[in-house]
Order: C-alpha cells, then sequence, then structure tokens
C-alpha cells in the first residue's frame, strides 16, 4: 500500500518542478459505459491515482505553487454525499471526509467544478494539464480561460497551458520502494495464476477456459482485473501478437502462448509464458523454446544501469539470429542476417516496455533523440519471442510455432531484480510442474 | 445459438415495418479505452448484435427497402482484411467473407463508409437510426444528409429521420424460441455460479472473492463476462442498491446478497440470492426471507399474459405490507399502510424488469400511458426485496438485514417458465446446500 | 409590407402540409461577430422571416398540429424584456407583446428555451426542423428529445424527425401578390440606383466609388443592406464572376459590369448592367452587348408556364453561340459549336437562378429527374453573359469585355412580368442616360 | 498605408518577446455566411491584419525563433491559385507570390495546413496562439499535438501553449508613426461624413437617411465599411446606449445624436456628435449640451502621459455633476451626489476606450489591478454623455435629450492629439454649420 505521504511527497515534487505561479489541474476518469445503462468496472487515471490513490470518478486535483497561498495549496473537487444517490450507486466519500483523508485546503463539491476552477485558476502565470485526452474536460478548462479573459478590463487568465505530462510521467518513470513491493506483489500473484494455468490446461480445453483459471487466482489474491486483455493463443493463434478472442480449442500437440498479468493497486504485472498442451515440448518446439529462453536470459544477465533498452533488442535479436541460423531457418551468414535485419520476419515486436501503473507505461524512450540509459527504479519487461506461421517459408516441423517469455524487472543499482521469477520457464520446471511433480 | 436465417429474418421484420422507400443504418460498437493504449473487452452494440450476431466493432449494417432494389437490400460496412494489423491486433473477417457469410447484397470496407453512406442514402424518402447514441456516429450521418442536401438543383437527402429504436426494440421484447434457449443456458450458468457462491462463502472470506467464484463459473461455462457488475454484499452493503466494491470481509451471522448474471451468446441472466454467511439463517433474517420468498413465489404463481408488471408490484408490496406490520415493522393498519405506501422504506425498487440483451432491456412498459399486458415471448425479472439499514427505526435484531431473491422468468402462454430455477430459494434448501448435504 | 395575416396563413399552410401529430421548430439567426465585440448588421434567417416577419435575434417558432390543441398552436420563445440590456443593446418586443402580435397561444422568454422545447415536443409523433443548419440550434432538438426519450418507463420523444426544407421552400418558390409587390419595390429601389450608378461613372473613378453610389441610392429609399456583395468590375475585372473587391481605378475605353441588388423588407433585387466608363461603347463593345442582349431578350420574349429554365438556358446559349460563330470569335458550324458547347468558355454560367427571400433563392429545379416547367407566382432572373479575358484565344479587340444583362422577372398567367425594367438596357438609352439626356 | 517593412519588424518585435525555442501560429479569419449562400463583406481577423496587412480568408502565419532557423523563420498558409475557383470567387494571391511579398521563408497551400503545423511545431518547446477564438482553429492545433505526442518512443509535440494575446495585444496598445497616421485619415473621413450628415439632417427625414448620408462619405473616401454599427438616434432612441434600428422618423425639436466612424485600412475612428434636427438647440437642449461639452474638454485639456483613463472618467463625472446639482435636475448637495454617484443614472458608461484596429480595441487598462498610466502613443476615445429618458424624475423640458461627444486622440509626449477635430462640435459652430454658414 502507497502511504498518504508519499501521494503527497508527489504531488509537492510535481509541484516543486512547475514553474513559478503555477496550478496543476488533474481529472480522475470518469464511468464508461458498457451497453445501455451498464458501465464497466470502474479504472481510475493513472495520473490521477499515482497522485492521490482516490479511486471515485469524476474528481479533480487542484495544486498551485502560488506564493498567495504561502507554501503550497492542495484541493480536490469530489462527488457530493447523497443519501438517495448512495442507496443506488454505492458510497462516496464525500467533501468533507476528502479535506481530511488527501490534507487537503480545500473540498469542493462537483456541481461546484466550474467555480472552483475558476477560483482557483485565477491569477496564476501557468496552468499544467493534459490537454487533448478528454474532450469534455478540456472543455472545462478552455471554458474556464475564457470566462477569466472576459474579465472586465484585465485578463485574470493563465497565460500558458503547460503539459503536464512531460513532467508527471517523468516522475512516474522511477518507481519508489513503495510501489517496488507493490509490482514485486503483482508480480507473484500473477506468477502464481500462470502456475495454476500451466497445472490446468490440457488437450481438448478451451483457451478461455485458461483465462478463467488466470482471472480467478487474480482476483482470489486481491487483483479484480486483469491489467490488459489476456492472450491465451494455442498453436497458429500464438502467432497473431494481441490475439484475444480464446475461443480455439487447445489441440494435443499445441504449445500454449499465455501473456497475462494482474492490475494490483493500480499497477500492472505482464507475463508470458509458453508451454506445451501436453506437458512435453516436441524437438522443434524445444529449439525454437531454448532459442528464445537463451535471448531473454543473455538480456536479463547484462541489462542494468547504462544499458539501454536499444541494446536489449539488439543483442535478443543476435541471439534469435544466430539461432535460427543454425536451425537453417535462416539461411546465409550470420553477418548478412543481422545485416538485413532478417530475424524481424520472425520477431516483430520489441524486446520490452516501461511498466508500471499501465501496462505500456508512460515515460521517453529517447532523450534528445538517443536512446536513453537505463536507470536504478526503473521497471520494464523484457520478452524476446519468435513467431512462425504457416506462411513462413520453414521446414513443416517449425510452423505453429510462437514462443514468447516474458518477465517483468526492475533496474537496481548493479542489475536487474526479477519481479516475476515464481512461475518456471526452463523446459525442464515447465515439465516438472506440469507433470504434477 | 442464432442462426443465420433468424438474423435475416429479424432484418426483414425490421424492413417491412419501415415506411416505403427507407434505409436503416445500424451501427456497430467500437473499442473502449480502459487506460492509455489498453482496453475494455469488447461488448457489440445490442441492437447491432441482434440484427446480425456479428461481433467485431466499427462495422454498420445498411439495410434497405427501396424498389429499385427489388425486395430488399443488405450492406455492410467492415474493417478491411490487413495483414499487418491482424498479425498485431486480431483476425478480422473483412469484406469478401462479409458478403457470403451475411448473404449481403453489397461489402464495403470502413475506409468507404462516407462514400456508402452517400451511395445508399440518396433518393430514400425515410432513413431508420438511433440518433442520440453516439456522437461520432450521428455525425457520420448528418454529414452524409448534409452534402446530400447540396446536391446541384435537386436535394438527394432523405426528408425524415425515423428513429429506428422504437420497431427495434419492440421486436426485442418478444423472444423466439431460440432466444429463450439462449438465455435459458444463461440462467443456467449463472445458476451453477451461485450455487458455487453458496457453498464458497463462510465468515471470514472477503466479498471479492465470492465475485471470483462467480465469475469463474460463468467463465467455466463459456461466458467471459458478467451481464453487469457483480453485486456481493455482506452485512448492511446489502442495502445499498448497486453497491459493486466488494471489498469487505464478510462476518459470521452476516447475510450476503449476491447479484451476479452472466453474459451468454449477448444475452443476459440477472439472478439474486441472499444467504447466510456462516450457513444458518437467524431467527430474524428468516423472518425476513420468508415475506420476501413468500412476496415473489406469489408474483411468480399470478403472473402471465394479461397480468401487468404494475399488478406484480402492487401484490408484492401488498405481501410485504402485511409481514412487515405483522412482525411490528411497520406501525398502523395493513390499510393506512398501503394507501400511504410505508413499504418504499424498506423496498425501495421495482418488482422486476425486461431482460434480454441488455439486463435492463429495452422496450416500454406502457403503451398510450397505460400498463402494457403481458404476452408470451416477453422475459423479465422478479425481484422483491427487503433491506434495513441502521438508520431505519427498528428493533435492533433486524438491522442490517438486507434480502433480494430475483429470478428471470419467460411470459408462456399460460403463466411463466422460470429460466432461473436451478439455484436454491427456500431457507431449507439453501441451508442444505451451504452444509454440503 | 405582409400583413400579420399573411404570416399566419402561411404558417397554417406549413402545418397542413405536415403529418398529422406533428410539432415545427423554426429557430430564428442570431447575432454574427464581425471583429472582437463588434456584430455585423443583423439578418433574419429566411424561413423564420417568412413565417412571422419577425426581426429579433435567436427566437423560435413553434408550430403543432397535434389534436390535443384544437385546430393549431403557435408559439414563440423571444428575448425577455430586459431594462439595463435594452439601454445597452435596444429595443426588444418581449414575450407578453409578442404573445398579442402574432397571435400566439403562448410565448415563452429565451432562458425557457429548453423547457419549452421539451414541453412542446412530448408526444408528437414528428417534429419538423432543419438539423445541419446551425450545431447550436441541432444540439438543442438533439438534447430535448434525448432527455425525452429518457422518459421513465415510456419514452415521449417524436419518432421522425421530418425535414421541414422540403415543404417551406417548396411555398417560398411561389410569390403572392404581396411579395410579388414587395419585389417589384425591390426591383425599382435598385432600378434607380442602377441609373444613378450609370449617371456617376466616369473615366478616373474608382469602382468602390460606383458601390458607393449604389448602395446609398439603396439605403435612401429604405433598403439598408445589399442583398449580395455588390459587384463593380471594370475592364478585365468583368470577367471574375463575383469579383467584390472593387478597388481598381476605371479607365477610358473600359466596360463596367454592375451586378448589385438591395434587400428590402427582406427580398432580393438582383441586377446586372453592363456600361461603357466613358459614356461611348466601342465597336467592339457594341457587338458583344448586343448579342447578349438579343439573348437576354430573346428568353424574356419566350418564357412563361410550362417552359422551363433549362429551355431558357439553351434558347440563350443559341443565341449567343450563332453571335460568337458570326463575330468569329468561335470557329467552325453552328452546330458543330452546340454540339460542343463551346459557348461555356464564354458564359460559364446559368441563365438565372430563383430570387426572393435569399438571392439565390430556395426550391428545387427539378422534380423527380426532369427540369421542372415554371408556373405562375416563381420569381427568377435572366442573365445571360459573355466574359472574354484576356487568355481568350480571340482578336484584340474583344479582349477584356465581359458583359452580363441580368433582370428579374415573376412568371405570370401568360409570359414574364419584368420587376426591374426601370433601368435602360438598350445602348441607345445607356448612352443617353450617361450624356445626361 | 503600412509598409511591408513594418509588419515584419511587428513579426520580429512579437518573436523577441516569445520565450525560446518557440512557434506563433496567428490564424486569418474566415469568410462568415450572410444567409443561404452569400457572405458578409470579409473582415480580416485584427492580430493577422496588424502582422502581414493580407486581406485573404483562411490563411494561418507561422513564425518560429528556433536555432534550427537560424535568427528567425517565417512561413505562411495561404489558399491555392486555382483557376476555375478564381473566376467564381475572386483573385487569390497564392503561395509562390506570396513567398515574395511577404518575405517568407516557406509558403504553404491551404491542403497542405495539417502538414505544415505537424512539421513545424515539432521540437519547440512553447507553441503561441490565441486558443478559444476559434473552435475549427483550435482543433486544429490540439489535432496537431495530440499527433506530435504519438510519435513512437518520444513526444515531439511543444509543451506549453502560451497565450499569444497578451504580448501581441500590449504590442497593439502603441500606435506606430504610420498607425498614428492612418487613424488620422480614418478620423478626417469619419469628421467630414459627421459634416454631411449635419447639413443632410431635418426635422421629417428617418434616422437611416442620415445613416446612409454617414455611410457614403465614409466609401468615397474609400472606407467600404463602418468600424461599428452606427448609431443615428434621434429624440428618445439617443437614451439607447446601442441604438441601430436607425428607423425612426425625426421630429422638429429632437436632438440627434450620431456615433458613427469608419473602418478604413483596418482602422477605425469613433466619432459622436449631438446636433439638433431643426439646426437650433432649445434652451434646454444648450444646458445639457453645453455640460457634456464642458465636461469633454475639460478632460482633453488635462489627458497626457502619466494620467490615467479613471482620473478621467472622475473628471468628467464631477463637471457633470455639478451642472446637473446647478440645473436642479439632481438634487442635495455637490459632494452628496459625487459621494453616491448619482451621475451613473444619467452617465451610464465610460469616460473613453482604446481605440485602433478595433473600436473597442485589445490591451489591459489595468497592470497587475492598478489603474494603468496612459503613454505617447496610445489611443483612445474621449465620450462624456448624458442621457434624460423619459422615465427619469425630472423637468419635462428635459425629457428625451441625450447627448455624448466623442473625439478620438493620441497620447503624446505632453498631452494628446485629438484626431477627429474637423468636425465641429461647440453650439455656434454646429449651428452655424446646418445654417449652411
Amino acid at each position: 500500500m502507497i502511504s498518504a505521504q508519499e501521494f503527497i511527497a508527489r504531488q509537492d515534487r510535481l509541484l516543486a518542478q512547475c514553474l513559478e505561479n503555477s496550478v496543476c489541474l488533474i481529472p480522475a476518469a470518469s464511468m464508461v459505459t458498457r451497453s445501455r445503462d451498464t458501465e464497466y468496472l470502474f479504472r481510475q487515471n493513472s495520473d490521477f491515482w499515482y497522485l492521490t490513490g482516490f479511486n471515485e470518478p469524476d474528481a479533480w486535483l487542484i495544486l498551485s505553487n502560488h506564493p498567495r497561498y504561502g507554501a503550497s495549496y492542495r484541493a480536490m473537487v469530489v462527488q457530493a454525499k447523497d443519501e438517495q444517490a448512495e442507496i443506488w450507486q454505492g458510497r462516496r466519500l464525500g467533501a468533507e471526509a476528502a479535506l481530511a483523508q488527501f490534507s487537503l485546503d480545500e473540498a469542493f463539491e462537483l456541481s461546484e467544478l466550474e467555480e472552483a476552477l475558476m477560483e482557483t485558476l485565477q491569477n496564476h502565470d501557468n496552468v499544467y494539464f493534459a490537454l487533448g485526452e478528454n474532450n469534455a474536460q478540456d472543455s472545462l478548462l478552455t471554458g474556464a480561460l475564457d470566462a477569466l479573459r472576459q474579465a472586465p478590463k484585465a485578463s485574470l487568465a493563465p497565460h500558458a497551458i503547460q503539459d503536464v505530462r512531460p513532467i508527471l510521467h517523468e516522475m512516474r518513470v522511477f518507481k519508489s520502494a513503495c510501489e517496488v513491493a507493490v509490482m514485486k506483489a503483482a508480480g507473484e500473484i500473477s506468477a502464481h495464476a500462470h502456475k495454476r494455468a500451466m497445472q490446468f490446461a490440457n488437450p481438448g480445453c478451451f483457451e478461455y477456459h485458461i483465462e478463467a483459471e488466470l482471472h480467478h487466482a487474480f482476483a482470489m489474491e486481491g487483483a479484480r482485473s486483469p491489467a490488459y486483455s489476456t492472450i491465451v493463443g494455442s498453436g497458429e493463434n500464438a502467432c497473431i501478437l494481441h490475439y484475444t478472442e480464446n475461443s480455439a480449442q487447445v489441440k494435443d500437440g499445441d504449445l500454449i502462448l499465455v501473456d497475462a498479468g494482474c492490475e494490483y493497486q493500480g499497477y500492472a504485472a505482464d507475463i508470458t509464458r509458453t508451454f506445451p498442451a501436453n506437458g512435453t515440448f516436441t524437438e522443434a518446439q524445444r529449439e525454437i523454446y531454448a532459442l528464445v529462453l537463451k535471448a531473454q536470459e543473455s538480456v536479463l544477465t547484462t541489462l542494468g544501469p547504462g544499458s539501454t533498452l536499444n541494446d536489449a533488442m539488439m543483442q535478443s535479436a543476435e541471439v534469435i539470429t544466430e539461432g535460427l541460423v543454425s536451425l537453417g531457418i535462416l539461411s546465409g551468414t550470420l553477418a548478412d542476417n543481422l545485416a538485413q535485419q532478417t530475424w524481424r520476419d520472425f520477431y516483430m515486436h520489441g524486446v520490452g516496455h516501461f511498466l508500471g501503473l499501465d501496462v505500456h507505461d508512460v515515460g521517453d524512450y529517447k532523450i534528445n533523440g538517443e536512446d536513453r540509459p537505463l536507470k536504478p527504479g526503473m521497471a520494464l519487461t523484457i520478452e524476446p519471442g519468435i513467431y512462425i506461421a504457416s506462411h513462413h517459408n520453414v521446414e513443416d516441423k517449425y510452423k505453429g510455432i510462437g514462443v514468447r517469455i516474458e518477465d517483468n524487472v526492475v533496474i537496481t543499482a548493479t542489475g536487474v531484480e526479477v519481479l516475476t521469477s515464481d512461475v518456471p520457464k526452463t523446459i525442464d520446471d515447465i515439465e516438472a510442474l506440469m507433470k504434477g511433480a
């Protein structure tokens, strides 16, 4: 659990990076309709969650470093307490309780939103906001600015709309100890679920059964939702990168690629494992699997402060190319293949991505056009893969094999800490687990 | 499974009810963002699904009864086949396959949408459409109409935008034999899940554990999503009608109210059961429970063709009022209590609602201001309840008791068929099941 | 002046052509910003003006033929009386006075607009409206419909949005005796202005001086605004069809083409005359001018009930082609030139258009794809022209000659009545006027 | 005429005040519909005109101070040359000619607008823009920013949207010598028109006749449009501050208040004179007129660098109050009346406003909440008035008298230069002019 102090410290760090006389506006997410009058399970806006840990819809966080407020000013606009609405739709915190719980200087009710914006915007030089994310929220801001510009005989409107994302997202790139602890919990829950999926899977079951096992395992440990749509691809379905239909029946001899991670306290895990439906890899599957694993382990060994994600990409591509050449899947010399990046036919995606409150987490991968060196506290996935579809011009035994192995890591002072090691990934360990050993 | 023929028959029935020279436009749903670049599991628009059974986003169904087409014209606009997009995002049917699969006269790709609208709209007198559901779709239609109105020297635009919903939603009110079969399957899957929830529950578990059991049970039988946000309310949480936090720990002595139904092939089930966490009702719980059950059974016995939902409401209210008076929860005479509708303090919601592709399904409850008589083929829920919160002025033993019992029925020629009878609802049956009998 | 009775008769004729149980919504125009806080002179929406003769912005006319109202219902939403606003912005009629002046059943103030729409829309089958003309007005209607659709347990919203324009614009095609009288007045005012322009013009003056004379002449007879942007094109500027810069200095030897008409009581005149800056046509100018005049007179002689505007087009094209061939400007036979429509190089526009409250007035030119026969009461312009720019491959003496002669007519039982005959158009008459005879 | 050099100098001064690595986007105005397919005479956006002197619609000026461009970068997006469009709608400059005429580094055609924005925005830190003025232009900017934010793996979008108005409008507050010369010309043209109006007016004429005289006088000297809607208020109409109906017949004994100024080369004049319809002031009219004139002259004598508009307001209010007290229109002591600001009943508006490209010109009247001291180069109006309507509780002889006297001035090193002195304002001079002396 992230402490109230940590949320306030984040708000302070954000404010400290803003120009003088600035106000930050961070709106929460709204409920999203699924069909007619039913809604999807509420998912808070990541930036709002990062700064508050508050899970109600439609709130706004308002921060200011204007000297008129002394050191700083923090306010929130929240749904009002309302007995009838709460009987029908569920409990709400309300303005009064929010004041105390979030150590606010002021708390407004939603019906006062426009007024609160007008009042807090005026006489600031800058407003920090994520323009372009949400039309309704954009209109609220631009409407308030317009009204302030009409102020009789002197404009009270801030002169600049600063994008709050570069600062806030750079903060989110570096995980605190508390965040790493939560991400580790997310990784463990997800790892347990993957183990259960391996134990459950068998020829004849349907892909969605495996999904059901994963989601149940997530939920029983307190993660009510996956962090992203779960992928369970058996056979050639594994070659569709974001295959989420999960509707096919698993066949004997299939590999099953499972890419699934829970969302725990807002944080994503993102694990991929690939295993044989019947518990035993074929020779061809072994060859490909071993290659992907070698690529991943090679990256995990080398990765650390100062290296870049692009280094990891190239390293994994090299291992994979070397292997594909030696298996005869790629012809020609290693050097030529590397030069022509022939691996892109089989390994079409990147080696990994930032991970955090979002599965493809925020943050710049390049700074001033240069790949940025990794630093302690960054969290990412490492997930090389090889996908051989039936249209590929290779020996038949390799067709329909799609393998990805993905773990989550945090960069440490000396290398990486793997957050998802609780689920086996060597061929022996997988086969042992599936055999019930 | 609904057959291709049935979908076409529905399209024909819709067209036959349109005025002459009319074109119908029925757009599919779009993907909905959950956070950053992740999306919620796709849920098709119910009207589009009802007419096509096609589960891809962003498609449009176009139907016309213009004589220029002969008997009728059916077309669809669908996502284009695209090798790269499909590797990344999943398989698509494509225009060519759609043509055959849906017996279309024409199939367009999404990039041709505006053109297809322009072409098919022109020279019709009416366009049937659900204006006001979706801004982007509204703009596409009004943009096309505007362009046709500018036609040199003579307008080609339909002169009327007819609301397609009254016709289409009236069709959806009456379930076909196939639909009843699917709804029965949905009811059975949901009933199994409720039984499992009862068997699982125990003091000390968390509400979300029970939710996890339900969702797993749904998914293992092929229902990947609940039809609406699952409610698991223990103790006084049961008095919040749409309580979906499901975060509390269940206490010994609590009643647990579970309102959950799966979505199966697009159709919703909607079951509520209330049971004691420890497997045995207290005396006070028994009294209240028995009363709600009596009200529900009384309605189920009487309901049938010719009766109205309002009759059922009044009947259930009478049973409940009588019981509350005799328990001393309401004081004064029965007649006075009925006259003043004092039951509304404890039974705040309606006795039921239409059920189908949506949990609160479409359809008018009144016709020309009069309650409409029920007819065979209508599907609905019957769900009386009593909710006694701590603020109610009653004996302590009744506080924190919330009971709802909800089943799904279809009106038959002579009465009702209950679709959700697989899960116990008498006190004895519940206690027996929970004791593992 | 159009009488109050005529406006009400128009409203009744509109309502009588609507389907049963219909409500018509006709919004007025709004003020339009010119720059910062200044606005253009208010111009009422033509449809609203046609039905009310009321010149205030932001009003709505509401008509219904629902039986609940008896014979018919008429209401208006108008700006409220407001002492302060009226000191600053000008007088307003107000709801109370509107009730009497327009024989309304009900009058609302603008602040009650949404309510008034909700109230009057409900329980109608159709709403007649001009969707797509104005975003803000569209939103008001669709917002009200949406709200009515949410009505508890039964929709109160009309099921069809009928386009009011086909009915209303067909009504506007046929001018009443009163309208013809007003259009005649507009034609006379404009004719006087053209005469003054001819008398004023001289080599050395600027085109905008001539524009100033015209506008002053309009305004002194009560027409504060031209019906469209005045065109004063000297020399080759006459070959730009909608030349409105009017910034050049007139040169000796130039022809000057003046296309200008006033707006009088809402109705447009639309006259074009072409005359020599120095008062005397050159030989080449005479040749071209005579040809255009012959074409125009030929059409005016023939035009009448049963003929079509396309007939007139072809007739004028034939006269012009014949002339251009005989002048050697077109080579080849007459037949070949007609077959190839070579006249389109010199005569690029249509022979005329409907005229009324709009200069390019509403109304369909084709019915069921066929050119519609003219009928008594239709008002139109007849305006053939020849434009020879410097890029044309002709003798130098013809270059820079642009001639158009345009009059306004109303179709009578036997032919046409010319509304704009007060301004000379023969070469002799023009030269005589310009010489001060 | 403003020289090309001055426009470029303005652009450079704007850029110099922007933060480093900034791009400025200044869009032109668009054509505005008057009715159906006719448009109002085009009026350029004042800011765009101030920076370019270019009078075509839909253009965009793009300026950058990014070092990648060297000293500075200037580009424009303009309507493309298009032979057909130009025959129909008028000549266009086109991209090629714009390049030369405006000394641009790059010129784009309108169809390249989105591309041009994308290209020029990227890698800047700030974009200066007037967000909130125009929805379509706002969307173009936010759309381009959004697209740049999606740039793979690193955002190229500027992080701040700076309001360009504070800088640009502060520049516009101070008129250059060239601007003063143009404003003087505008003042002279307007003064001539007012003299003509006085000479023309007589009992029996209509207010709109006087308007016609003014507009004709404007136009004959090259000012095709008034700078704002002309006010001609006879009798009590003078008490409606923005009376623009101008529809009443002038009566013998009326005062006529004329508030009218031309727009010349984009700049506004704004003159008010009040004179007797029959050429001779009544005694009561004289008393009021003399008082307003005294107030105005008192201000004009005192005004200059260092004084404030609020000083002028108070000074004029004091003169007027003193006079009203001595005429018995206000009762009580002068001190009490001043303390209670009783003059606000008769003198409801401010004493003046900034003047320039807009009649109520841009610029802050207060700086940090304090009235700003006037400085050389500022242009403003001085326009005290007294309005006695029939509802006022005064002697009958004063009722229906509305007087305003307004001149335009530029602050000089030592006082003011009056730009509109060509039109008489003493009682004797007015009566002499009207008698034809």
